[in-house]
């Protein structure tokens, strides 16, 4: 359970594991499934309330940081079942529009295990679309609905100071934005305000007038926890608490451990909602927490499985760093630190939510 | 020089050597590269004359049967320049249309390759379209252009009665149509004439009313000229005579070499006009053969180069019925085969012609 996945996003950074083998993101994505779910029925209620464009006969939709599935093919399904209600509702319900699907991510995304393992029974023309989402990738006022579920937490890159020894936001001894030094916790934030500001404006430019933009992304569930508090957070302590391991172990050098930062950002809703006004270019329609279903399963957590979503996530981030050849080494490590809390990591996990917010591209401003 | 050379595009069939190694396509798609050179006059004197729809402020085109590029890159930079000539034309000057070029070939293309050697300074917005181009891939009316270059030519499947002993059409000592043989012709031609429809059908319906079609295919000259007696047919007779050495050293069997045949054929210009007006959906605004600019050149043909271009298509066909064990072997013989046919492919290959088409979409029928 890792409510921090989603590929980073800019060239110099590095996706999901690719293909579907056992350290694949396509094969180690359960948590993120499970954010698409939970998401379900808020999309069916607001997105046909919402929606108050003139019904196309070609409705385009995108998913902006798709990575490899099968989590965006359930996520746009559901946005066209969704879509498919406004359609049955309104007085074009003649109309029986066409579907056509954007599958954005990184150049560097696996697009072919993409396109092989698009549902061959999908209601919809599908097209991958690579490039940075920070920049525009569509044409003016060219889709209906955007949509990114579980990407805009990444940044375009590590804040450099955070890297920086003389600097005072050096993250000595993190490899994330924990939350308790303040200066880290600024640079953290002005990445993530610049990063998901760019994000905004770029797709002001593709959307249609009163066009919809869903967002999910792990957050803080508000100003007063520290991401270091929930289980998004831990799963990146307990990564670096594996790296300082291999340090014991002089496996790596403590230098290179403390010049690693992960380009990671759990804002609180009070931040994204800040960064959205800031931005000027869409109205909020809603914005909320939502948990996730597995929080009212009783059973354990499955702590081998967070450990193989974590290890599809972020090996490619570490490897770029440290090199490939002790991958194995630390990602036993990390499953014996999950082991050795389970049972905080049970309780606070439990208890982590994901921001929702569904926003409308405003007129021309 | 390979005048056959693109991607069978069925789900069963298999697309050209993937990836940028030594024997991938993209290393080895220089014949390709000379059509679109070859035709780049063309384009530039008709899509500006036949363009009359009224110009889009975006602007959309797909290339069908794209592999991984170079030339494909080139072909789409073509033709946005000549339709640029056209809004720079027109009364509508002023507006400056953003294009959407569309990348489509089968599911197992290499799309990531495709991606990763995209043009950093393109003028588009760029996309890639999985799936069957016998299939509709694009909502209604959505293109201004399609174009299709050295795909058309491979077909959906070998017509099953080819490799039946038992039929008047059994392609006996030949692994393609090579023109000597009536009924395997007849069996060849009905294959071609049906996916072609299926390829005009299927862009009938996402091309715009006036909306138009480039496709560019390898040819014979006339009815009277034999594929085998064309250096694009030649390719596969030299194919055709290594897998047949093979069958003398004990390689693969006789009967093996017997159940395969190539998804080509090689048509005339005759043929293929009655496919298109047949098919009633286009008209044809320019249809003729062109040369292939290295036929004016003097220096003999780099035999060592057609034989790598010949395996960077034909590989993976031929994998698929013999198993991968031997291919450099026969790719060994094939050069051999080249060397003791080298004045006579030389002297056939220099008066390869192409088929250059421009259709345009009627209005509704």
């Amino acid at each position: 359970m890792d409510p921090t996945m989603a590929a980073p996003k800019e060239l110099d950074s590095r996706p999901m594991n690719d293909g579907d083998g056992a350290n694949s993101y396509s094969q180690n994505s359960s948590y993120q499934r499970g954010v698409v779910e939970g998401a379900k029925s808020v999309i069916f209620e607001t997105i046909p309330e919402k929606l108050n464009i003139n019904l196309p006969k070609t409705f385009q939709i995108a998913d902006f940081g798709c990575s490899t599935g099968p989590n965006t093919f359930l996520a746009m399904q559901n946005l066209i079942e969704a879509v498919m209600l406004k359609y049955n509702q309104s007085t074009q319900k003649a109309t029986t529009p066409e579907f056509h699907v954007f599958f954005n991510d990184h150049v560097d995304n696996d697009f072919n295990t993409l396109f092989k393992t698009l549902p061959s029974n999908r209601p919809y023309f599908a097209v991958g679309v690579p490039g940075s989402f920070h920049r525009q990738l569509f044409p003016q006022a060219s889709l209906q609905i955007a949509h990114s579920s579980y990407a805009l937490q990444w940044l375009s890159k590590v804040p450099p100071e955070v890297a920086n020894k003389g600097s005072p936001a050096w993250n000595k001894g993190k490899i994330y934005c924990a939350g308790n030094e303040e200066e880290v916790t600024k640079a953290y934030f002005a990445q993530f305000k610049a990063d998901t500001d760019a994000f905004l404006k770029a797709r002001a430019q593709e959307l249609v007038e009163g066009g919809l933009m869903v967002i999910q992304i792990p957050c803080v569930p508000n100003s007063e926890v520290l991401p270091s508090q929930i289980g998004a957070g831990l799963n990146s302590e307990f990564l670096g608490d594996s790296l300082a391991d291999m340090v014991k172990m002089g496996v790596i050098s403590e230098e290179k451990l403390d010049s690693f930062n992960l380009p990671l950002y759990l804002p609180c809703i009070e931040e994204v909602k800040m960064v959205i006004e800031m931005n000027k270019f869409f109205t909020i329609e809603k914005i909320c927490t939502l948990s996730h279903p597995s929080n009212n399963n009783s059973t354990p957590l499955d702590i081998r499985r967070t450990c193989a979503d974590v290890r599809a996530i972020k090996e490619n981030l570490v490897k770029d760093h440290f090199g490939s050849e002790n991958m194995d080494q630390l990602f036993d490590l990390l499953f014996q630190n999950y082991q050795k809390n389970q049972i905080l990591f049970d309780k606070v996990a439990r208890q982590d939510v994901y921001l929702f917010a569904l926003l409308k591209r405003k007129g021309n401003i």
